[in-house]
């Protein structure tokens, strides 16, 4: 058996605490699947006295997790930090800088830095590995990069936040409203206090970002993703939805259309009876299309100490076993820019407009859309006491450009008490 | 860029030509990844003269697989003919033999010969490959061995024969009878002349003993599975069972039990509303539970051209990057024999019955399942014009070995018309 592969891990939260719990459990097995055993050698966390429920007397500490990253008995640094900059990207500059290979879950820093990092690693001929930050403990960036290396990719998408899924879910199982679930959520701790990054769609689409780059060979784009959150989804549109075989999830999409990529994070509106319309709960999943390989669907858990600690695990394992492949499965350097599709795909769309209920209203709201050739496929004008209507449009396939402008001026009306909701019929 | 990596194909079949097919369309791509050019050097097929829709005239031609398996020019032997023995292992040992790399999709002849050739290759640093020999498409070998390495694994399940799902789904959806689903599947290429392999369970459990020496660590032992087809499935039972909430699947489990391993390969009911009830066509899934990931499911083409050829062509990609694991993720001369659990899990049942419709029958049938413990969840007895009464009775948690017993005694009845049907309650 080769030399133990040694290994620092800078952060000691949940995730971190995961991977030494691993590491300990399955020590010899590991050693066995990896033909080397795998060696914690030293940790830094920000309070060294903390519990965390596991025993880190063997590993030496460092408060420093730059001197972590730099210690000449390192061969690999794990980051789980968390925090786009700062202490977590100094660590992994220094790492690769250094020839460490790094294995990271801090998406929100490979979103701004994946690039920049990319090429640093391949410099020094470094691993620069990131499974667990996308979609938990699905291996879907080994799926992508090597088991269907073989198919140009033409769609990644999928629900890649588990705590929107469990809003959206839990709203339509309960009857609860956003804001109650919401509080649940952060009560059971899947939200945080400032839960914008999550049902912003922030988090999702960094993740997005990285997967559209490993599809299709082109730089992190994430500044160029669509984003739009969960936060304006009500209970109302969760029913109307449900009556028509659709739920609504915070699904993000990268797809390589004929004058460039598209990349968008919005609630979009799925089958009921599709493997996306059955996700419940915190869950992950994530559909790539291929051209050789056809559709094929990804579901596990998408957060957690275990999900995610596996993940990291996965690219240790790899890394032991000697298989150096670049970040992104083609070379950083020779990544381009990703040309951005400048209007998107079309799409049919779920509107609900909220309205005076004035008699005409209807009228020059239906002569906006008409005069944009966004073409009406069903319309139910909904029973209200206010003096808000609440009016629920489905259009047919229409480009979103034509649908944005019509929006706009309905928007402009004297009749119009709020910005209208538009929610994308994603098609399978 | 590194030197190309010379690649023989023995077959050229269907999946054959498919290989041939993506290294053509992209063959600059496939470099860009794998860091050099994937070069096919030789072919090799029965007749020379076939148009196989693809180019072969830059290829070298043999006329016999070992031979080509021989060529001092080849890196890698894609071993794509079929048949358990003969030509297919010729080549494949000649291959390993010689230090070359071997790539197949032969699922019979490693449900055989496995652990002979995994210790072969290990003996020559050779690599040996099987993607393509389980679950068609998708990745599962690689999520197994790779990305889920940090686990120990519990279970792994799955439908893993699209011609049985295929008929399942198909007598459903139209009513059809299985013998007339049959004929259509025969007449769409589905299923063999002889589709005994398909519909008995055999091909299924061929890929479920690889998927179980995978997760556990153990021999192939596929002589240990416990195999029943799809035959004696009426619609009927289907209907039936629907009524329940419950889909019929041709299931194969592997899973660690406290006295060994189980292997089963059989038709069991799954929930409709889950992710394997939900499973159509000829689609395959799989679901994998480890101790730290939890659940997590793949789902994919099973067969067919382009997925297969996608299987096959991840395994080139990962040789030609220079990653050489064990076959079975753990080194072959280490592995252990399976150590099967005796006794089998315990779990509910749905019996169907045939018996004369005269008195008293019912009472001897329930004081039989009753004297062996096999305590009744529901019964029904279905309303008929002949002399023969089906009975459906859904059993309580019970063990197999006494259920055995009992629905020995009662076919031995004089009033059982036919051998009982009983298809396990699969929790998931």
């Amino acid at each position: 058996m080769s030399d133990p592969l040694k290994i620092a891990i800078a952060g000691l939260g949940t995730v971190g605490a995961g991977v030494v719990k691993m590491v300990q459990t399955h020590g010899e097995l590991l050693a066995r699947r990896a033909g080397r055993p795998l060696k914690i050698v030293a940790v830094s966390a920000r309070s060294k006295g903390k519990d965390r429920g596991v025993g880190l007397s063997d590993y030496a500490w460092e408060d420093d997790p730059v001197a972590l990253a730099r210690r000449e008995d390192v061969d690999l640094l794990i980051e789980v930090m968390g925090g786009e900059d700062g202490p977590a990207k100094a660590c992994c500059e220094a790492a690769l800088a250094a020839g460490k290979h790094v294995v990271t879950a801090n998406k929100a820093m490979l979103a701004l830095h994946g690039q920049a990092l990319a090429e640093l690693a391949e410099s020094t001929g470094a691993a620069l590995r990131f499974e667990a930050a996308v979609a938990g403990g699905i291996p879907i960036v080994k799926a992508l990069t090597e088991g269907l290396a073989g198919n140009g990719i033409s769609r990644v998408m999928g629900v890649m936040n588990g705590t929107c899924n469990y809003i959206l879910t839990k709203m339509e199982a309960t009857g609860e409203s956003y804001s109650d679930v919401l509080k649940e959520a952060q009560a059971l701790g899947y939200a945080e206090a400032d839960p914008t990054v999550d049902v912003g769609g922030i988090d999702a689409a960094h993740k997005l970002s990285l997967l559209a780059a490993t599809a299709f060979g082109t730089r992190v784009a994430f500044d160029k993703v669509e984003i739009e959150g969960i936060q304006r989804i009500t209970l109302q549109d969760i029913k109307n939805t449900a009556d028509m075989g659709y739920k609504i999830k915070l699904l993000g999409v990268a797809q390589q259309n004929e004058d460039g990529i598209e990349q968008r994070m919005q609630p979009c509106l799925v089958p009921t009876a599709s493997p996306l319309g059955q996700l419940e709960g915190v869950s992950n999943m994530v559909v790539v299309e291929g051209d050789f390989i056809g559709q094929t669907v990804y579901q596990g858990p998408g957060a957690g100490e275990g999900p995610t600690a596996s993940a990291i695990l996965g690219d240790i394992m790899d890394i032991a076993r000697g298989l150096i492949i670049p970040a992104f499965g083609q070379p950083a350097k020779g990544l381009a820019q990703a040309n951005i599709s400048s209007n998107g795909s079309d799409a049919a769309y779920y509107l609900r407009f909220s309205l005076t209920d004035a008699p005409g209203t209807l009228a020059k709201l239906a002569s906006i859309l008409g005069a944009h050739n966004v073409s009406i496929n069903r319309m139910h004008q909904y029973s209200h006491d206010g003096k808000t209507a609440p009016l629920v449009i489905v259009t047919h396939t229409t480009p979103r450009a034509a649908l944005n402008t019509a929006l706009a001026e309905i928007c402009a009306l004297t009749a119009s008490m709020a910005e209208p909701v538009a929610l994308r019929i994603e098609s399978l």
